[in-house]
């Protein structure tokens, strides 16, 4: 393969494009690879698109390894599959959704579990036809709030989803591990970083889950890990709870005075000042902190929720949006306040919250219909300092289970570095990372929903049990570009970049064209993919600039060495630069990059 | 590559699906190939994925064989650039159109004429930079009104559109021809019968445009040719227009009592039988029909359309269409009728229609601001017996030119066998066929409306003239079929089928499937496509009736004859068996098989 920058349908760009946030965004489309349509839309340029082509091809190989079928699905769908699992619904907003002519209702398919299962069915009746992994490399669409980070979370995407399908639990596990299997030798192949972290299920429902997450700085997804072995992405964390404490000894609870003190820092400043414990100063996490949410449902019903937590630490709401799956979570706004006047903004206590409230009642107003949930921290016989319901009170002492209880618990609270592991395997450190890969062992929710069942060796009809796995086929790609790159441009690996050697042709030479040719076509011949820069009137500086934003793994400068007789090889990622003979220079190269696949 | 039946995501089926009308649609779902997900929209299994990337590499090698640069578009798009050049409105109901959470609009899109021309606007400012091809192969979306035919005429579909960017016409000439080349080199190698044929450009716009159809009964194009080489979709075939009579000696019109004659041949009988003439019977040919008819603009507003041809001849709606075009026709209706009481049905003439009519203005009413076209042979001269307008009245001897005019000429007129070829190259004769490809020489359209230019050799801004060209894979696939098919099932030509050899092993001794099974890996690892039947409980009959289903171009049966210690060879397609001796039949299958590709 030889492609001429002559002729190349492609322009470098010397300024970052104004939308972009991070180096694969600014230098994918710099580098002329990809092009924004529309907001998370983006159109493929031959050089980008030939990457992806890479990429897909290392994830259909090992899909192919590991058992799966590939088929082919439409993206463009009718709504009833949707409807009869509920997600039509649950989706909310986050789908695209369209009438035909005829006014029939149809989808974009963000992903594809139940058509799956309804080809299944549809082909299927017998354990004996199990087990099944089919899997497709396929468009997706999801009409994200806020797209971001170019390929990263786009509203129109490539994805690979696999679907298993299996008789029983163990056949699940074992579908599970294959395909857990396929995914680990896909991330080694393309040579990107990744941590498999424990996840919720959330709106896809079953009972395992597992991330693969690319460590980045820029990532959008927050993970813990423990030096014992524990990962987990911050949604999946589970609050290590403490024992209840004895409270016979506690004093009673005692509203006090603490005039202007709306937030927890001022609360503890007045708390030290004026109402000081023998043995310590007050701190946030003795406060319990009300904060005031909204759950807004798929179907757009808006219900309000209070959190109460320790007071140091901050709600994290894609915590508690996994938690309260498929609602999302608002801040609650001054309507919400308006419509409740028991909520005294700022000296909000569990008094007036929850059906099951025992204790204070401050107000006259009643108890409030109100939904309270706890940090599962906010253990009996904690005792907090925390809001009473009244301008410029607080109450002391207020000992949980003795003076109030709550609807529940929630993980909802911000995970720190330094907490403890759920596992006990030592404290948490938190990374960022990128998701590249999702696998779900999803039970039987979709086959039940949708009927699929095989008849078992006795002729009686069992509920098939589901895998869904999925790799971000385009986020992967941008995920290889934020790991391989520097300030000068990509750096591709060479089983993914876009040609393996750059040749460059510099000066005006008549002499050093030919070369530069011949080498480009020997190249070729011996089955390297060849970038030929032959612009005739560039200058040495540009194609330079170029081969380093193009990224390009090895780089041959034909130039004035051709005088002597040699030709420079240098790799993009760094090392040194080697003198090559010229009339070597083909059998050389094609060496070098044999050694690099 | 070998896949097991015993594995193998595929189901046969003995009925034909309840909805298929021609042959590939019924045998492709028959043979486990495609399933419906909805109308016009298809789910690829794996035998069926198989097939289209080979056509797909197919329609690639070729596309890059010609200079054409791949790239890949959303299918997700903006409404702005669709809106810029009018094709918004223009497609009207065929689009599928949605809104994003934002409001925004969005279409999937039929064809990417206005992405690729804002691409090219994007990246390249000089006449240097061109000419340039590029195309994708990409899903697309039509929300067609009367999906049919499997994959024939789809609303999800996957087409090859390649879009030439030139800065003269001298330049889109040769990209034009190139692309042809392309796609006669493409048909010959999938071994697709072609014709080629002139066409309209229709909502497209632009110059010259020729289809590629491919000749078979159940086309729903038809198209003409002539045996000096003419040949044309009937949209696009123009009627040879007679000379115009002298009517200096014409007889006056003169209106006669013709009760009860609403139909042309109830006319022909009473004129023959009441007013015969001396020289010869009437006949339909002499009477002019008037059609009333009503255009659909995108829009949605509807217009009023009197049509006047020979009566013996139908109006083809395509053709009438095409004349029209974007604008849709419909057969006018009882309250068209109602509201247009100057229109008397069974009677209507040329007297009250149109603005520019000399003659006979029967009614009371006045003109009609209704349009009125002629068909092209109703030359000055002509004489007709016509509808007068009032109930149970005709006039004859009424003279084209002398008694009436009407708005322009239209060619709506059905395209009959024996019809003169437009370029006298003798009589026409009609058949039909599937449109395969379609290439348009589409000009300054596009360009001009999103304002793509470049700079000349002289500095100056020039308006660049575009190609369009398209092929619709998976109808090609679905025409491969058709062409390649029998009573029994498919019978696929060797370098698009999903395998090459499909291995049968029939009855219950192990020998015969360990003999299958070492002949199946054997040919694998010689580089041959298997499909190898190890089903183990399934009859022979079963077996050899899915091979001629599936339609793998070589069977091979490893059964009794091994005893004997040979196996049989059997081309799918027809041919005599042939008994090859076990320990050689590796070699000899895949000699067979490398003669077939």
């Amino acid at each position: 393969m030889l492609l001429r920058m002559s002729t190349l349908f492609v322009r470098t760009l010397r300024e970052d494009p104004a939308d972009a946030e991070v180096a694969s965004h600014r230098l994918l489309v710099r580098a002329g690879y990809i092009r924004r349509a529309a907001p998370g839309i983006y159109t493929w340029l031959p050089l980008g698109l030939r990457v992806l082509a890479k990429v897909e091809a290392v994830v259909r190989e090992e899909m192919t390894a590991a058992g799966a079928q590939e088929v082919h699905f439409p993206a463009l769908l009718p709504k009833e599959p949707y409807e009869a699992t509920g997600r039509w619904t649950e989706y909310g907003p986050n789908i695209f959704r369209l009438k035909d002519r005829k006014g029939g209702d149809y989808l974009l398919a963000p992903t594809h579990e139940e058509m799956f299962t309804l080809l299944v069915k549809d082909l299927y009746s017998s354990y004996k036809d199990l087990p099944l992994t089919l899997f497709q490399i396929q468009t997706k669409y999801r009409d994200e709030a806020r797209p971001r980070a170019g390929l990263i979370r786009g509203r129109e995407f490539v994805m690979k989803d696999a679907y298993s399908f299996d008789v029983d639990d163990a056949g699940l596990d074992a579908s599970y591990q294959a395909q857990r299997d396929a995914y680990e030798r896909i991330f080694d192949r393309l040579g990107l970083e990744y941590v498999i972290v424990a996840a919720t299920s959330g709106a896809m429902g079953g009972s395992r889950s597992e991330e693969f997450l690319t460590p980045t700085p820029i990532g959008e997804d927050t993970f813990v890990r423990s030096a014992g072995g524990y990962a987990a992405n911050v949604e999946a964390v589970t609050t290590v709870v403490p024992d209840a404490l004895p409270y016979d000894d506690a004093p009673a609870a005692h509203v006090e005075d603490t005039p202007d003190t709306p937030t927890i820092e001022s609360l503890v400043a007045v708390a030290n000042e004026r109402f000081a414990r023998p043995d310590r100063a007050w701190t946030a996490a003795d406060t319990l902190k009300n904060v005031v949410l909204v759950l807004v449902q798929p179907t757009g019903s808006r219900e309000l929720l209070v959190v109460g937590l320790p007071g140091d630490r901050e709600v994290d709401l894609k915590r508690l949006e996994a938690a309260v799956a498929p609602a999302e979570v608002e801040a609650a706004g001054e309507a919400d306040f308006a419509a409740h006047p028991e909520l005294v903004k700022g000296y909000i206590g569990p008094g007036a919250l929850g059906p099951n409230v025992d204790g204070l009642a401050l107000d006259d107003e009643g108890r409030t219909a109100i939904r309270f949930l706890l940090d599962p921290r906010v253990v009996p016989g904690t005792r907090w300092i925390t809001g009473a319901n009244l301008p410029g009170k607080h109450v002391f002492d207020l000992v949980a289970g003795r003076d109030f209880t709550a609807d529940g618990t929630v993980e909802a609270a911000e995970v720190r570095a330094g907490d403890p592991a759920p596992d006990g395997s030592g404290p948490l450190e938190l990374a960022r990372g990128i998701e590249i890969g999702h696998i779900f062992a999803l039970g039987r929710k979709y086959a039940q929903a949708l009927g699929l069942t095989v008849l078992d060796q006795n002729g009686k009809a069992q509920v098939v049990t589901m895998g869904s796995y999925g790799v971000g086929v385009t986020r992967v790609l941008a995920a290889l570009a934020e790991a391989n790159h520097d300030d000068k441009g990509l750096a591709w690996p060479a089983h993914v970049a876009p040609a393996h050697v750059h040749v460059v042709a510099t000066g005006r030479d008549e002499a050093v064209f030919q070369a530069a040719d011949e080498l480009a076509r020997g190249l070729s011949a011996r089955g390297v993919e060849v970038l030929y820069d032959d612009r005739p009137k560039v200058s040495p500086g540009v194609k330079f600039a170029d081969a380093e934003l193009l990224g390009v793994p090895l780089v041959v400068v034909v130039g004035r060495g051709l005088a002597d007789g040699v030709v420079e090889v240098r790799p993009r990622a760094g090392g040194d630069a080697q003198q090559v003979p010229v009339v070597d220079a083909a059998e050389v190269v094609a060496a070098r990059v044999a050694a690099l696949l």
